[in-house]
């Protein structure tokens, strides 16, 4: 209900008094593409926005064939390199890696044990050189046993604090300023929008109504179980446990959005081969569809990595030449940065 | 957006008539609490009403010490014997019934194993002594092994022929008429409502929208697992798979909460042991809380069971003294449906 009181609800009261007295305009404002195509200022004109215009027209008009009933309107982004900056490491393991130092004044035994002596090492090579299960099991040291309380008191602190390297800003600043228009121009056409991610959902959740409108229960992600118990004191706690129920990447992003949805999103948007079954499966329904590609080809104002179109490869988004193929011959848009971002911040 | 589109968007343009011209009203119309009382009209006058109208009020008047943003109301409700009948036996079961002679044609060497051998025999008394593990039985036979979208359709096809024994009316004719007054209140006032059950969140899902007008996403439930794979024509499909992910009863209840809404209710709704922990949980945050269950004490109009007040136990959503003690004790609400409902359903 959030989305409706502080989005949508105040939006659709402000169109209201526009078209005051005129009653049956102001009824079919919730329903018809009433923002103006202006709510896109940050893309260029190009084959990227007008499929967005497009889909977005051609679902919301109750002429249209495609017509999409307003409850079944669903749109679903990832967030790394899809909504904001990846590189050169995601902003969660950042978030683990710093609560090393923490982890190993609370046990001390772990000072001298592989992964944590490189990391309190601070030698930035040897941690950029780091195995995958290594993350991993710095990952699950960081993120459980605690209450869901005190991770969240965690997250919130270290989201107001930490800065990125190469800008010097908080993480919260680095979003894509044509992915935040994106995303109210689909609100206010009466989608619902879900973030998908690969990463941990209650890391997420903590920042995700303050920096995208979009409230905690539309944050899908990877999930590790809580166990219910009770403090000292009697009160009831969650505590968080080192047991994965959903890796929301790849096969996972389907299965998380079945799980926690219900239903099968109009719109996805992502960057990497782990949203390729995400976007097929979403382009497997019938009607009008959007999947969406981020490409990272800026180096000048962001980044340029990935195989496709012979960028270098980085530990981060692999968006493949085979995920450019497949986005070529299933018909999904992708989004050159360099070419159809008037800007890519919104601090520029 | 569903509700934003067809519910409280629609009741706030509606306001906004009848405010227009009056622009300071108009703004907070959708935060203050705006539905008359009299929108709960199937409850009498006493304790239970008052503790809902009193919630409300002190957490929609920003003048109150209690006031809670419009993004942090959260609302849960248990289904089975909350929101509609549940006795003799759960919809949902008798759904896994009325397919096991469908499973056992697929599978005719099912026919002579138990308990299929049992339900196909139509031995009423047999069935309804059939052990908790030969239920579970059923329920993953029959839930299983079928693509989502099949599921949905079979689903969708029973809930709209399947009839209740004693009213001989379809089950989603059997919701509580002041339960649904109870939703929509809270979502004429800003809160988010979402069902917590023990059974299946895939099953309630389907009607979800149409018989309590909240949609699929706000349906948390007891959830199997899905596999994303293709058909042979390609096409991605989910499979149901005999795997349970989340069990959502007793602690369950907090657990889904956390795993999928992700944020701690502010009223919570109830009728059974099952429920207890998301009550629990629901009172230990911090502000007004509002914490309710129903007690089955109306044999005429509906059923009198729990052995709460002496009335016989069941298999069913079992009220025990203890719970209730413990409700006296932490100052939840129990609603008496003799005494508290001046009707039932809404066909009275």
């Amino acid at each position: 209900m959030r989305a409706a009181l502080t989005g949508i609800n105040r939006r659709a009261l402000l169109s209201t008094l526009a078209a005051i007295p005129a009653l049956p305009a102001l009824l079919t404002t919730v329903t018809r593409a009433q923002a103006p195509a202006s709510e896109l200022e940050s893309w260029n004109e190009g084959p990227a926005k007008q499929a967005i215009l497009d889909f977005v027209h051609s679902t919301t008009d109750r002429a249209s064939p495609k017509f999409v009933q307003p409850e079944d309107r669903i749109a679903t982004f990832d967030q790394d390199g899809t909504l904001w900056v990846e590189h050169p490491m995601y902003s969660q393991m950042m978030y683990c890696l710093d609560r090393v130092p923490t982890l190993t004044s609370e046990k001390p035994e772990l000072k001298q044990e592989e992964p944590f002596k490189t990391v309190l090492s601070g030698d930035r090579e040897a941690i950029a050189k780091l195995s995958t299960s290594d993350l991993e099991k710095i990952i699950v040291s960081t993120l459980t046993g605690m209450t869901t309380e005190e991770f969240d008191a965690e997250i919130k602190k270290w989201i107001a604090t930490a800065k990125d390297s190469r800008w010097k800003r908080s993480y919260t600043e680095l979003t894509y300023k044509p992915m935040q228009e994106v995303m109210s121009y689909l609100r206010a056409n009466g989608y619902k929008t879900f973030i998908v991610t690969g990463f941990g959902q209650d890391f997420v959740r903590v920042y995700s109504q303050q920096i995208y409108g979009i409230p905690p229960d539309q944050v899908v992600g990877s999930a590790l179980a809580t166990k219910y118990s009770y403090a000292k004191d009697g009160k009831p706690i969650l505590i968080k446990e080192p047991k994965l129920m959903l890796n929301d990447n790849d096969a996972g992003k389907p299965e998380g959005i079945h799980l926690m949805i219900g239903r099968r999103p109009r719109a996805a948007f992502g960057n990497s081969t782990g949203d390729r079954q995400m976007l097929e499966y979403t382009g497997a329904g019938d009607g009008a569809r959007l999947m969406m590609l981020v490409l990272h080809d800026d180096a000048q104002r962001e980044y340029a990595y990935g195989p496709a179109q012979g960028l270098p490869d980085t530990k981060v988004g692999t968006f493949t030449q085979a995920l450019y193929d497949q986005a070529k011959k299933n018909a999904w848009t992708v989004i050159s940065m360099k070419d159809d971002w008037k800007r890519i911040f919104s601090f520029e």
